[in-house]
């Protein structure tokens, strides 16, 4: 298996999994079954780069493998079995910015490897590391994690964008999805901890239409 | 045409009926008007099928068989003229249980034909059961009914898992899929009658991020 | 270049780019940043697209062709700098409008020319057209343009219609594409201006499940 095999599988997993514990624990917010659990743990985990695959016109990824999924149940136990109450609630929020960074570079890194230019290859990052997150909120009904002021999209963009650019650049993948991936979880990161984010339209908003 | 082929035949159409009512009369709640109806109609009765198609790369059922969107449209033609007002409202959730039991199976039958591994094929008849009314609850703005404390993914899990371990044990088709559309049914059914619910998550949910 | 795929160019850009703006205007209505307007603006732009490719098992058009982001991210810019607040808050209304028609007869245009039968490609013009619109809707967390009493709907579907209808007789694309556009372009606009509606479901709603 090369680097960019190697690359893509150990991030996909990780991205997997980080994405099914905050999937188990929006459940676990609503009390829901064990069933349940694992719905939104499935769901969450390989939700975005099941879109992913479907923009890319790649066969997906968990069909015809499915360890992916016993990963999102295996997380889904966990989580209940564990009773992360006592957790504090910002550990969601956290579990699904490692996923973020993950799938932001995992997500370009695929669409490079299927020849899509670099511009897509972005978007795809930035596309399939939010729809996890956005994904699990309009299923638990919940405003979407887009709509928050600090900054989401734009952690997995300028992650997926200093991923593609070091990848250009002739840097080894491993090398270049470390930094992407650190770039999109400290800006993440530092949204999460002070708030961080950019200023808002400054015009006048239109009004209800 | 095999049995494989003939079951699936039969149950994807039931589906998508059932699932074209459901639809019909959710937008009869709304009082919207007779295009809308159509609209809903379609939407409900043939997304399960649709997600179902694209995960597993097959080509989506209806494009070339328009006689799915036919079957919708009288659907939601039948609804309108009949004046289902006088219905309990209970019905919307009948039609969409019988729904719910076929795509259970017709959804893990598909994947089985195409080669998918028993756990993703059970996985993709749940997915795929509960996504007509998921998405039929998300357009009309509605809390999903996964919210609900009532078994309904676990209808669809149940009845996917029996009619996979009986396909696994040998039996026919037919025989493993009516076993497993009925486990759907009665179990999605006890949920409507009698509140069947496994316990929620007994440890303290984490607060609000 | 033929009629067939100049028709499609032109009206494919032409609804990447009104969806795009009514998405970044959607973004500006909710003070977002620059780099969620661009989001919002990709989303709705080619969101309708790629449903439609999807389902027609087509590549996604803006994987390989990134011109189609760049009009998006184009867009939003625009939006931001221009400070549309002093616009009227119906602009976006227009704009939607714009898109839905381009986009109810490339829908059915792309359908057609995959050789797809007569009533699919006018759902396809149908499910395209207010995809973007539902997609933006649903991300922002507003109750969705279907819910409206207004036409919306029924605008795409009379102008998927009008053009396949023309198709079929032997009318130019470029001809049957005009007639389709404007077609929709009126009921929509007629329903934006005057408020035009079909006749409500005249029986009693279901009550609540």
């Amino acid at each position: 298996m090369d680097g960019l095999a190697a690359t893509l599988l150990v991030l996909d997993y990780a991205a997997v999994a980080v994405f099914a514990v905050a999937g188990a624990l929006a459940a676990a917010r609503r009390k829901h079954d064990i069933i349940t659990f694992g719905f939104f743990a499935a769901v969450t985990g390989v939700g975005g780069g099941t879109l992913r695959d479907l923009l890319i016109g790649s066969p997906v990824f968990w069909v015809h493998q499915p360890t992916y999924l016993v990963v999102c149940l295996a997380a889904a136990v966990a989580i209940w079995l564990s009773g992360w109450g006592r957790a504090r609630g910002r550990l969601l929020l956290w579990f699904d910015a490692v996923g973020l960074s993950a799938y932001a570079v995992v997500g370009a890194l695929k669409a490079l490897s299927l020849g899509a230019p670099p511009l897509s290859a972005i978007v795809m990052g930035v596309l399939t590391a939010t729809f996890g997150g956005v994904l699990r909120d309009v299923l638990a009904n919940e405003p979407s994690v887009l709509l928050r002021r600090e900054l989401y999209v734009t952690a997995a963009l300028v992650g997926a964008a200093v991923f593609v650019a070091l990848v250009a650049l002739g840097l080894p993948f491993i090398a270049a999805g470390a930094a992407g991936f650190l770039t999109a979880f400290v800006v993440r990161g530092g949204a999460i901890l002070f708030g961080w984010s950019l200023p808002g339209f400054p015009g006048r908003a239109p009004p209800d239409p």
